[in-house]
């Protein structure tokens, strides 16, 4: 028994007058066991993260429904969701979509929200319409195994105007509630309620450089498994195995700008260097890439930038 | 007699011109006497919660009419809340509705506002439609008993701005009053007024962590109850007796934590360990979701979220 | 002779072009000595308010016209409007009506703005269309006697914003000016001009409290008189004369909370303790009510409000 | 000949390419010895204030075409732009009208702007509607004599955004120009250009003391003569010598408070004490206008605004 | 051969795919040889400016295109602005308009923006209307001699926002590019591009004193030619030949204000006192119109603005 | 191969359900051998930039299919997009297109956005329609060769958030997602995915000396290689081999004011005097645009501009 806020169930029974029944993990096969050992080691495996690790983002996101990998630009945040995406659906009918959020995204467009549509005959109506979140809803409904919705660098967004009520709903999936605008055409001014099917995931991503964009707030925190992503130098030594580049320096030197930066939140992340041709490339990559991000880091201090210039640290990176 | 200005009472009559009579508590079965000490006893065994706390809770709502559970995030405020509201509700035909205000919530979508409609023949109009509160007004006109309105995480909207008239209304039940837009279409220029029945009961949860999101002032503090929920062992001892993890190490260190945390407002709350496999859990419960609220709270100063990390802490809360 | 800005009256006469033609104070009945001192003197006796001041209320009610309660949340502004206004149009054919202005109250609401309206053969129009406080006005101008219009808690909206042209006309009663937007719908580019009737009285109620919420400016000031609400000690003695419960101690507790508070514009109100039954209900009371308020102004220094908490005062408030 | 910027032209001429002929003075009879000594006289005689000023002020509005009066709240302006009015018009067949600028006026309502109109066959369209200034140039352009639109308050208003074309059109009478929108309704697709007739007068008032609603800028400044009203205690004296009351005490009260103030900008007005009957009107002004006047301007230092509380100067001010 | 960005030119050539010629200088005869020296020499003499300073800005608007007049308040910007528009267009068939920006205004005014507009049939259509400037551009198009658009006193408006492509467009003559919103009524979904003709020249006016209202970017500045205007004394003295008033104690007392106000962005202009009658007016415009200005920029320092009151400086400056 | 996150390519697939195939740099002939040397010698000797800054910049290009050209105003850096977005389509069957974004464009004009459209039978409609980045895709997919869309002045728009969906597409080219907005019209309610096709190339330029107007937040800068394009000397040198100018003294003095500026991001730029007669324009470039420039540069510092004011340096700047 998993229910979100199950404060009282040993003792005490949830009110039954909840019309929307929970389904049985069993019903929907969403039990832990169901992600095999052998999807988790080959993730492992061709990525570099340790298995251990891998094992307790899995079981997370199968206790909470709702998990988010954070840490800086590029440790590869949104491939990771993707990834396990596909372990979870594995096996089963369910699907997995990908949605970019940003500031120009609204409340209207991810749930729902009153727009002007002409019918058949060219006659205005203002129904209300729903957003990008209750279609993949109703999506999942249709489907019985997990179905997983990416949210890629949720932190573009004002991500607690967004959600409106699915911030209350995304922690009860069992319960339903109406929505803020009702739709008032046609005969039914409807009063229906809405809730999360049981099998649906949120996977989102949040990039820690940028956190002052939007920040999230304790409230929403809290419906979410914390995911991090720090840069791991493993998946840097992994991948280049099979390119011959020995990146033992590299690795030094990106460890010692990240110490530098201090704050792990923006750390030199390692996708810039996951380039099977990286002999060639690596020059233009540290000029024109990780120069300009250490210049706009320290900004205010322009000498640290510079003792990591290409002219600087070349002969420590190149084999 | 307890009207909510009751301030000349005693020795002089509210005006009689208000057309809405005030309806006596006993043709509502209002009276406080009407929650039977068994169903409180029932709701302390069951959530560890002290008894006298609860009688005060529900006796200040039957006096007040509108409660908020206040407390930091993951104390049990919206559970505890629909716990209350199934109290005040049981034996009478009253209805529960619960509503997750949010900052895409306007004053149009709670109380009313004018919105194009096609009717029948397709043709537009304007009407002024009610919004979720004026409907849940509707609703419980209809009925005898007490019908409550839970508000989820009022702090999540400009409470101040979404309420409108009803800051006057809920405190003054007997009185009416001409909402901001009137209905002008059709023949009637409508001149209503209105009022908030008699048996209509606010309970709303404010998260104190997020207290900056939006403000309540204090004249709109005046008209509720404020009914503390700081995170309670109590609540963690009574929960696992069931389960057999024996909670003593890990309420040593939330404790310790939340001294160090100091502002109550912001302690760790304890439906994080509410979890009847909770040794299977406890490690990554820990690592991705206490971990990261240490992180976020001690932003500025990581040293003292490094002194909770599951390495520091595991032999004391693993029994 | 009581116009509004009568600067040079004695000497020069006004303007005869305005075709408004001030109707004297004794075809509306406005007189001051139309307010019985029986009224007066109940409403003291009522209250426990001094006659001295009510009197002096009223008058400056009758010389200005417009007048506003102030004080901290919970002094009985609401309700004393309420009972002057009472007073006012006793004897006469006049009416009360109260608005709560809020932050979602616009202009377009209180005075006038264009609104789609479709007409009897489905066909949008978009007439100007005249908010709650003309529509006040319409029904005053077919009165003889005076009409109230209560504005609770104005400081809740930009009263500056809302008020727009009455800014002016509210002290010029004798003059008529058209208005922001015109009507261009139909045949008559409507220049209509406005006024407002000699005999609209505008009762406002300002909690000082939260009067960052929005300040009303000097020059609006001056348009109104203002009457101080501080929390008056004698109306609990009054109103608990019948209860029988002894308020001493509690009174001093209260000045003594008073105090330390300081500014008296934050000074705990005295509403809180009008309750028949308070013997009953003054634990519950201080602890959800008047420790959270405390909590709340003293947010930066805790110890002055747990000084005191139920627990350090109780000894003395029970009689 | 006084154009407005005639930097150069006792040497060159302006060039004649402009299509609005400038009338001359003479064809309006709009040279300043058209306002007659004795009506200056019988104003100063009326309201106190001194004829050379009286006579600078009408002089200067007859150079600049747009003057504004600025003081604190309560000294005369608003009726003293009146009168200037009168005296303006007299003997011309002009008219004065006065509109209330607000937060809530756009340039859409002053100037002009796209509304939605439905016609006679009840079809929609979007024409330019012209706002309540062009309207007024209208009716000047029928009039030979001068026509005076006043401005009341006209700090209330964001005046650089809502005169928008006028900020050049009123120092350059003689020239025209296309506004910010064109109507492109119909065939016309207009192209007009508009200017401001010569016979056009704006006299504004500026309360000083909330300058900070809307500051002007320097270059919208330099359009307007500035006619300063300061607290007059000659206005006083004038107007109670028919009434009897001695003011001499009053008036030395006041200027000790406005010592105390010291910035004039905040001077306490004169306007209170202008009442027939003052002397049963005294207290009353004092404590419901006059005690929180200063409580809010000298809202840091309370003692300040004790100093001057009833009690404390009631025997010197009254007589 | 003048291109502005002519960065490459001598050694290569711009890429032949821009559709739209760049027409010769000649073919529009704007060469600076076209403007003669005896209409320099006469604005030189009308106004007092130097006759280098004019050939200057002659010389570099014909090069850059678009040129700034800026300094403070009065000191004949926009008159300037006019006379060298009448130059430039002298002898050619082209055409002066001047538009006033303002904060009212808009990218949809000025550029272009969809607008609804009822056709013949009285049908709503949303097409895409072009602003003023796209406007005067057609004008511009079919005239082959210079055609000048004035903006006066553009730091009223957002310019980086108003002007949008034309930022661009401006630089470059010869290229045509989409603007931001496309035309989709009717068939044709248009795809046009957009490019300003080579005979367009901008004039803007800025004001200094008011630089704070809207910052103009340093990348927008590199698009105009800057040509200072700080208050000419030698106009005062030119203008006065033929009045006869002796101005050199007047130029002393605004020399010696200017010097005590420092930053020359806020000197006293000089056309305050270009006024044929000015030895009648001078203690007026002092009075009414100078003080103020002092009064305001000395706003925290009174006694600087005493210095030069009236009284102080009356003997200096009447001759 | 040279996916833009390959992270885990060497040992593991990416998923096969992308329904975007993800054509071959063979089939599109993006291959960097493509880009002639000779092409980009040409280019280096036209300009004066270095031949392997420009490989450089090429090289990248192709890699990341995105860069930013950033640098002061007036470094060329427009230019040097245009002249290698040349290079880059030649030899294929690409279009180069160019858009100034500015702060009025917005994510409905650049991606898509709801707009009403009238119909044949002038009926409204509001269909989803696509914006000019969509448009430019478009047109990209008819053609093999590579597609340049160059973004000027980027930093002049808040590109996060009319970038929208696009930080993550430009990203995953061989990905497709559901854009915000869903296309309600007619039956297909469309759920249609974008993805943006592999041969789009974004150049954008940023100026850094407005950086202050949007910032670029550091994951869209991730997306992006940065191109540097500081003043560079050698362009000055380059371009006067032809016209006789000796520019030493001129580079000599412009390092000067650089080192006084010390933020390179401030630096001044060096298309001032790309002027094939600068000889007979120096002086006037000087005091209008370079002594304006610095003027608005060292605002706080007049001293500083004065030192390079024209007067001090026309001996050193001057062959």
């Amino acid at each position: 028994m998993s229910g979100q806020n199950p404060m009282l169930q040993p003792k005490s029974q949830f009110r039954s007058r909840d019309k929307v029944r929970s389904l049985s993990e069993e019903d929907l096969g969403l039990a832990p066991e169901r992600v095999s050992d052998d999807d988790i080691e080959d993730l492992s495996d061709g990525t570099g993260f340790k298995q251990v690790d891998i094992e307790r983002w899995v079981r997370s996101i199968n206790r909470k429904k709702q998990a988010i990998f954070y840490g800086p630009p590029g440790t590869g945040k949104t491939h990771m969701a993707e990834r396990v995406a596909d372990i979870l659906i594995k096996g089963g009918d369910g699907v997995i979509e990908i949605i970019q959020l940003h500031s120009s995204y609204s409340y209207e467009d991810f749930v729902q929200g009153i727009r002007p549509v002409s019918n058949d005959s060219d006659e205005l109506r203002y129904p209300v319409v729903q957003g990008r979140f209750l279609d993949f809803c109703d999506t999942a409904r249709e489907k019985k195994g997990p179905c997983v919705l990416i949210l890629d660098e949720i932190n573009r967004a004002d991500l607690s105007a967004i959600f409106g009520e699915l911030m209350h709903l995304i922690e009860y999936r069992e319960k339903s509630m109406k929505l803020a605008q009702k739709d008032v055409e046609g005969d039914d001014t409807s009063d229906e309620t809405f809730n999360i099917p049981d099998n649906v995931y949120l996977l989102g991503t949040m990039n820690t450089a940028d956190r002052s964009i939007a920040l999230v707030d304790f409230a929403l925190r809290r419906r979410f498994a914390f995911l991090p992503l720090w840069p791991e130098m493993n998946v840097l030594r992994n991948y280049h195995e099979d390119t011959g580049y020995d990146v033992s320096g590299l690795i030094d030197v990106v460890n010692q700008i990240n110490d530098k930066i201090g704050d792990r939140n923006f750390h030199l992340g390692i996708t810039y260097f996951l380039k099977e041709d990286l002999h060639e490339h690596i020059e233009d990559i540290w000029k024109l890439e990780v120069e300009p991000y250490l210049e706009e880091y320290f900004f205010d201090n322009p000498q640290k930038a510079e003792q990591f210039a290409w002219d600087a640290i070349e002969s420590r990176v190149i084999p």
